[in-house]
């Protein structure tokens, strides 16, 4: 049985980014199956009164954020542009990516938009944005943009966000592995480990 | 000219812990030069309008952190007792390390307090504790205390926080670097590879 690692992520968050951009080829070499979970960390903050970003918030530990991103994205060798608008709105990208989830191509999707977002300085908030990414992996945007808007989809989003908060998510990204959390990205190895069983 | 690192602390908080104890042999390898700087969270923290530790105020993160410092240590070979006060009242330890830092031993004080603290459930508040710690390391404990006490002592960790909260420190620890902050524990490698100028 191979081993399973849940990577819950969400569009807007910054350290999502390289966790993204880094998890699968990781995961191979590890021989790790990722499933990959988007949600919205927005109902999450609002239960704990926070109407905006931490790092909004807290100008101090944003202005440290942006430059410890900008370090690690370098390390990994990931392109990196601080986003004109922080937080990007991320529904719409976390809905595409929920309807890509039930057709095998999350994982490219999500690489994308994240890309877009952190590297190529595009609005993710913005259809045509979203739709010229979903038309670049060779699907049809218009299709899938409808698809997005379904209240099917709508739902399986929302039950996964609350999904991610009964486990206990309280920030992106996180690994879950079993019944074991690791949040954030310096913990991508040891969540690996924990996978296979270590 | 041998490389230095700032290490801020806070005895109170969790992640200082394991970095407190690791700190000295990753630096000594590296052949970096650690300056031990105690200092105190609240006042940071009352700034950004917190009144507890974050852990606190958020349960859900608080819970996922105990655990985590629990993997943490095991990972290290850190022996760990989750404090049955948290936080731990810190001023007192704070001073006696400042003391400690005008006579060449904060590092070996610093260490004995938070294993007391996180490895051995005692109470770092109670002067008892203090003076047993101090005691220990062969010290006259009520000489010590005595000069934790004096207004010059005091004033000197005042300036400290101020200090820290100028670079912009906003949690503890904090490994700086020139104008570099590494917040966490996580960035200890970084932050020894950034002062050995790679």
């Amino acid at each position: 049985m191979t081993a399973t690692l849940d990577f819950w992520f969400e569009f807007a968050s910054t350290y999502s980014y390289p966790a993204a951009m880094r998890i699968g080829a990781l995961a191979r070499a590890s021989d790790v199956k990722v499933r990959w979970r988007p949600f919205l960390l927005g109902p999450i903050y609002a239960r704990h009164g926070w109407r905006d970003s931490p790092f909004n918030v807290n100008r101090v530990k944003g202005r440290y954020m942006w430059r410890d991103l900008e370090r690690r994205c370098a390390a990994f060798g990931l392109p990196f542009a601080r986003p004109a608008r922080f937080p990007q709105r991320s529904l719409l990208a976390a809905r595409v990516a929920t309807v890509a989830g039930g057709e095998g191509w999350a994982a490219d999707f999500s690489r994308a938009a994240f890309r877009a977002s952190f590297a190529e300085g595009r609005d993710l908030g913005e259809p045509t944005t979203i739709a010229a990414l979903v038309a670049a992996l060779g699907r049809d945007a218009e299709t899938v943009l409808a698809r997005a808007a379904a209240e099917d989809i709508k739902a399986r989003l929302r039950d996964e966000t609350a999904q991610a908060e009964a486990l206990g998510v309280f920030g992106a990204p996180t690994f879950v592995v079993g019944g074991e959390l690791f949040w954030g990205g310096d913990r991508i190895d040891d969540a690996l480990d924990c996978a296979r069983g270590r």
